[in-house]
């Protein structure tokens, strides 16, 4: 693996989009006891049907911890790879790399990575087993990594239709906890140079009280070229409605990088989710002090699913809107399987399918 | 990766001999202080020699704890892939899997590894990640590994000419801390049956004050069928002397599994290489005591060569006999450039050149 100091889109490299296909996708077996209640007990069921259906189509490894390694070969598939790594905590969209090609050779960046705000507004401390993975991952797959470390970004907060057009949300990229030495314009070009882009749609914000400071991919999603989906409510009381208000209005004006105007599709939000007594009983402090508080509402959306090769995974909380949801998926993605996922057990942790994967392109040569 | 309880032979598949070719190499990054001199600083240069040589020829992995990840990768070259993995110690040979094959799939062969002998005669305590790293390798590689962890073998011990005949010594195999319910009938048996093999040679015995109760790699190797290298020595006063000749004299009246006779080339040994008082100073202590003794002889052979697709790779001492042994070992391998790496601090820690290698046959499909 070299350690690379140039810029993916002067190499020729660009980054696909997620409904490209897929060589496979990497997850983190979760073990956060703070994070997940119960020991990671329940989420690593969870996880466990998530893998199931992805590595009916795609290759899955999953990086456990020297510790949980046994626990992570015992419970999963024969057809999953289980690898050493360390890990703070288990958020592979976030702290793999973000894969870039440029048709025949993949690479990946290596971004700096700071629990979403270090030391301003950061989840835990410390995180630098979680920053050292996506090199690591790099390492294991043989491909070159771009050292972009100084740069701190999580591949949630990044959207690509893979020809040219990035979404993401002010809320998170501006914040003070990562990049703040660096202007608007300076992080859009900075992202351009390493995705391989020409265009940033920067909506506004993202999913209420989403404490990665509302990462785009719990808010919009590409489904294919010129068309997302928009997580979404009708209730106005919802301090959630005008937050997608606001991203539905830049959208319905923006234009992608080849021109086209944006087909929006709204996709429900379930009715607020809210954490239990019991929940956060199972939940290890953090520092001495709780680390959810009874009633806290989560940040639940649909738009938190992962595209795999053959099928789309999509969380489910037991709302009414649950069936909807996947519904207006399906219709969207014509060639693939929308699945759910009961996905409560992952929402407690903070994010949802979407965040615990990361996808490897498919290179032709490999 | 699917664990088996099944029997390789009877799968169909068999253990290739080292000078088939290999698809790569593992090993393991050294970091333990009270086998190598100086927190393992020497030594890292003296595996770095090694690793570049068969890096030449072979994809290497080294397997580095999560602690000297950073290190490793900075040591050792771009084309090295440095992979994540706890360890007790660092000799590849005898905690990666045994691979076998059948022609067009690789498994690996995960042994029971109690640190040469466990709580009997065993090198240190505990031994635990060494133990489980056969497996995890086989994780990584995606081949699927047969479950012998009930039986106490390192990869040191045998040695095959990849055409049914097994070498091993007595000394080793019918130790008290391996498998001592077992009958030397039964372990032979057991032998043939995961190695593939027709016939097993008993040598009694390995290289003098050798710890790994006399591994066969110390001291006899195959060079092609029908050949392999003795270590020699025409010292009588040595008590290698009388330890060589009683091998000598087993395989002059051996016939391998296709009823050839062996030719056997004599390899002399170095002079007898003692550690130093300032070598002894360079290691931390064990549970409290030293390590070694200033003057303590140890197992130096140059028969501890590993083959490489291209090279053979022979450890030197500073010693008048270190060119013969190349020259030797040239004129056996024709095909391949030997090279010599300065290994005395290899040797330290109680092995060698072949001992801290693990060669991963060449598949076709893969």
């Amino acid at each position: 693996m070299r350690i690379l100091h140039t810029i993916p889109q002067e190499d020729g490299f660009r980054m696909p989009a997620e409904f490209e296909e897929h060589e496979g996708c990497i997850l983190i077996f979760p073990h956060r006891r703070d994070s997940w209640q119960n020991g990671a007990y329940a989420a690593r069921k969870a996880f466990k049907e998530v893998i199931d259906i992805i590595s009916l189509s795609e290759k899955v490894t999953v990086c456990a911890r020297y510790d949980d390694y046994d626990s992570a070969r015992f419970l999963l598939g024969e057809n999953v790879r289980v690898i050493e790594m360390e890990s703070d905590d288990s958020w592979a969209r976030d702290v793999a790399p973000t894969f870039v090609t440029n048709g025949s050779e993949l690479r990946g960046i290596d971004w700096g990575f700071n629990a979403w705000g270090g030391l301003e507004d950061g989840l835990y401390f410390p995180w630098d087993k979680d920053n050292k993975m996506a090199r690591k991952l790099c390492d294991l797959l043989d491909a070159d990594t771009y050292h972009q470390r100084d740069f701190i970004l999580e591949g949630g907060s990044i959207h690509t239709d893979g020809q040219g057009t990035i979404l993401t949300t002010e809320a998170c990229l501006l914040s003070a906890g990562r990049n703040p030495r660096m202007s608007k314009q300076e992080i859009e070009d900075h992202l351009k140079r390493c995705l391989g882009g020409e265009k940033v749609i920067w909506l506004p914000c993202g999913i209420y009280q989403d404490e990665t400071n509302e990462h785009v991919d719990n808010i919009c999603a590409f489904t294919s070229p010129g068309e997302v989906v928009l997580a979404w409510t009708e209730d106005k009381s919802d301090p959630q409605y005008a937050m997608s208000a606001a991203c539905l209005s830049v959208l319905q004006q923006a234009k992608d990088a080849r021109g086209r105007s944006f087909r929006v599709h709204l996709l429900p939000l379930p009715r607020p989710v809210t954490i239990t007594a019991e929940e956060c009983d199972g939940l290890d402090d953090m520092n001495g002090e709780p680390t959810r508080t009874p009633g806290e509402r989560l940040a639940a959306s649909y738009v938190n699913f992962y595209i795999a090769n053959h099928h789309v995974v999509c969380p489910q909380f037991g709302d009414e809107n649950d069936q909807t949801a996947l519904q207006i998926l399906q219709k969207l993605f014509p060639t693939r399987k929308v699945v759910g996922v009961y996905a409560r057990d992952i929402l407690i942790g903070g994010g949802n399918i979407h965040c615990i994967t990361q996808q490897i392109p498919k290179i032709q040569s490999r």
